[in-house]
């Protein structure tokens, strides 16, 4: 490991987290709640631990992939330390572990939370605590390399380990100009989605507080009743259908903005996930009628909504979904499995890698039906690498692993199986709720402190797609001559 | 696909299972409690069936690996059928779904049962019920090719698409000669625990019942309170330690018996197997203490026969586990995942599978942090091809869709999700108790017949380790140029 690269990497980044919080600065100075300080003490912070690494003078200029995923592993646990210091400082959340927490579902867009009452809380701290999705849904290392390109030497590998998706693309030749046209159309889609909220009536503040978590997939709100509290349809409508946006792949949207049309619409993966919002919204929507829950318009619109934020791993709720039939649940379970697509903000296993996976089973029958012939498992008409097939299998069993390690461990707490099943899926997949205790109407406050840990790592090592955090905690990694 | 030579395999199949009637129906006239009657309409109607297609003429040779996997999942779907006539006969069990749901579950050594109430049924019939388990446990083809080693052509592939585990090994180059050889250990070590039984102080009849059981590791009891109803010490130690032999691979008995005993105490999935039985017995016994349910020795007691019952896929009960702490019911449903070794009667995605997808995952890792090394993955110091490893990552993602989808089409029932969930882990994995209504105290019956062909499907899936059953499922194998 690379060990003075690795440090200096992290001193840039931790020194464009402390610029980013000059925003919830000036929030907290509008609204005068007495928060603002804690902001300034943060900043201060920051930028000093980031500049003293940053320092750090580099023997070798050796950059390999491992120093690569080391560095946003540790990069993401970094900023959670940092970014946990306004609401520890300001006394929002008192409690480090708490404060850590509530950051880490932040930037992994997870919006899982402890508060149990967040009304009362500053505007700056509610702020920071919503800007944290917006920075974690693109990737706060993408975000580093749009600002400052010249962390230069192997950005690659940094893109590859923090971009979600089986496989990283450049839209242009240049890592940087590609991080900046990836900051750029998102940007822009937040602002549109805030110009529509206001229109349906959305304060500005709330405006800006559910873009974030629309974008980033996040689904933290200002709202203890979340998006439920305003019982407004338009609302419901824009955050779904932005929502359900923000987890297309967003190399689809450049291709679109350069003119290419057809790619979108003949994009397997895109299809596979709107056919699959689609019947889900039809089955739910069956289902909740079938039971006499609501009459068919509401359940149409409570359906909608909950797939669109469920799917994208965003978590918004609009009712408590924990009292609907299990069938209905039990769709919105897999859909927090299956998530969003590759390369947009959006969490969960990824509809490409679902898409896949069946195509390899395709493929293994078929090699028994016919041995002699030639098998190849392609999408949008291109052959997948051998390589590529065996990661998203391995991929795939990581994933289960890390799910059942993590229920075990969580199930020490005693709660009961539901709770702490869906809770290691709510927090793996980077959703937010689970059904049970950790239920839209619920929170994650109960569990020990251990718990909070392994949800943290949950949430760190679903968003970064687990590789960084296996190659971190690898005892391989640290042997001398990796140094 | 050879439809002919597919047909009169199974003919030959019938017939074996006809034969076997002749047993169960020894034992009814024994007792005499009327059921005798069922057993001589049910053989004279399979033999008669199986003679009628064994003699279809052949027109062409050709059996490849498609046909033998049609043969084996089409034998297992017609041994079912055939193996519930005489519970609908006898009256034991009137209704068609059911009586085939306790026949698929009896042969694929699940030991889930739609009956409520099991001591009132005659003799005869419950031997039958517990016959299947024996024959399922080794294989029923297995059993044809050791009787009749005639069926000759094929039987390679059938052996292949039969036998639990990623390999198939053959132990002399004759396979019929394998085939005898695995029944005749397996046939000496029923004898053995049906003579400790004894000793114990169980009846004859039980004690019959109860080896038939943990051999084929299904967990049919002749008692509604299963293994809990002799209240006995020693019968639980010796079904425990009887269970865990026959969840052991075969190949290494044989290898014992040749002298070999290194092999045994060197095999790297043997000693997963024995190191996750002694860590679960002792996780659960700490937490059954500490949870205050029992004293330590009986903690000890009852978490070793469960854990010893669960793993192997038996599903034998001494106490209602439903009412344990949440712990240590996770602990039991990752046992349910486990399952036993390859080459064992057992169910489940087998100890070795688990092994390897470990492995592989340090794999992937270690490609990252060294890339240019050659990195192979290898169990007891022999390198496995990538094919093998490709086929274990596969099937690992088989096992988890077929899971979220009866899952789904289970939850249409409107049982809450413990129910549904655990129902298809049991029926899946072999087990046969799940928790909830399905625990060890609670039955099948409750389900739609809908809901119970789902379970048939993925018992006999399962059971096959699913190649098979979607071979013969997939449009592919039936068009026109494969027949």
């Amino acid at each position: 490991m690379n060990t003075r690269m690795v440090l200096k990497s992290l001193g840039i980044v931790i020194m464009t987290e402390g610029l980013c919080m000059v925003l919830p600065l000036i929030v907290s100075l509008i609204y005068g709640q007495g928060d603002a300080m804690s902001f300034v003490v943060s900043i201060l912070v920051s930028v000093a631990a980031g500049f003293i690494l940053y320092r750090i003078p580099i023997k070798n200029r050796n950059f390999y992939a491992r120093d690569g995923f080391a560095v946003v592993a540790l990069s993401w646990i970094v900023i959670s330390l940092f970014g946990s210091v306004p609401f520890i400082i300001s006394g929002a959340i008192p409690s480090f572990i708490d404060a850590f927490f509530e950051t880490v579902s932040g930037f992994t867009t997870t919006g899982s939370t402890i508060l149990q009452e967040i009304e009362s809380l500053p505007r700056g701290i509610l702020f920071w605590r919503s800007f944290t999705h917006w920075m974690g849904g693109m990737g706060v290392l993408v975000l580093t390399l749009a600002v400052l390109p010249s962390i230069g030497v192997g950005s690659l590998h940094i893109m590859k380990a923090e971009s979600t998706g089986p496989s990283t693309e450049k839209l242009v030749p240049k890592l940087g100009q590609t991080a900046k046209i990836l900051y750029t159309i998102y940007t822009v889609m937040t602002a549109i989605q805030i110009i529509f909220l206001l229109i349906a009536g959305m304060p500005l503040y709330d405006s800006i507080i559910h873009a974030f978590g629309s974008a980033g997939t996040g689904g933290f709100s200002n709202r203890n009743l979340s998006v439920g509290s305003y019982g407004n349809v338009y609302i419901e409508i824009i955050i779904t259908v932005f929502t359900i946006l923000f987890g297309v792949n967003f190399g689809l949207y450049y291709r679109l903005i350069k003119g290419d049309r057809r790619s979108l619409l003949k994009d397997e993966e895109f299809i596979f996930y709107i056919g699959t919002i689609i019947v889900s919204i039809a089955l739910i929507t069956a289902d909740l009628c079938k039971n006499g829950l609501f009459t068919f318009g509401q359940s149409l619109r409570h359906s909608s909504f909950q797939v669109g934020t469920i799917i994208t791993t965003t978590g918004y709720s609009t009712t408590d979904f924990n009292l609907w039939p299990a069938f209905s649940k039990v769709i919105l379970v897999v859909l927090m499995l299956f998530g969003a697509c590759a390369g947009s903000t959006g969490g969960g296993i990824k509809c490409i890698r679902i898409l896949l996976l069946f195509k390899t089973v395709r493929r293994e029958i078929a090699r028994i039906i016919h041995p002699r012939a030639v098998h190849t498992v392609k999408t949008n008409h291109r052959v997948n690498d051998e390589e590529t097939l065996t990661g998203i299998l391995t991929y795939f069993f990581i994933y289960s692993a890390v799910f059942v390690v993590s229920t075990l461990l969580i199930s020490i707490n005693g709660k009961d199986l539901i709770t702490s099943v869906t809770s290691v899926i709510a927090t793996l997949s980077n959703i937010g709720p689970g059904l049970g205790l950790v239920g839209p109407m619920g929170n994650f406050s109960g569990f020990s402190p251990f718990s909070k840990l392994v949800f943290c790592f949950d949430m760190i090592a679903g968003r970064l797609e687990f590789l960084p955090m296996l190659v971190l905690f690898s005892p391989m990694a640290w042997k001398k001559g990796n140094m």
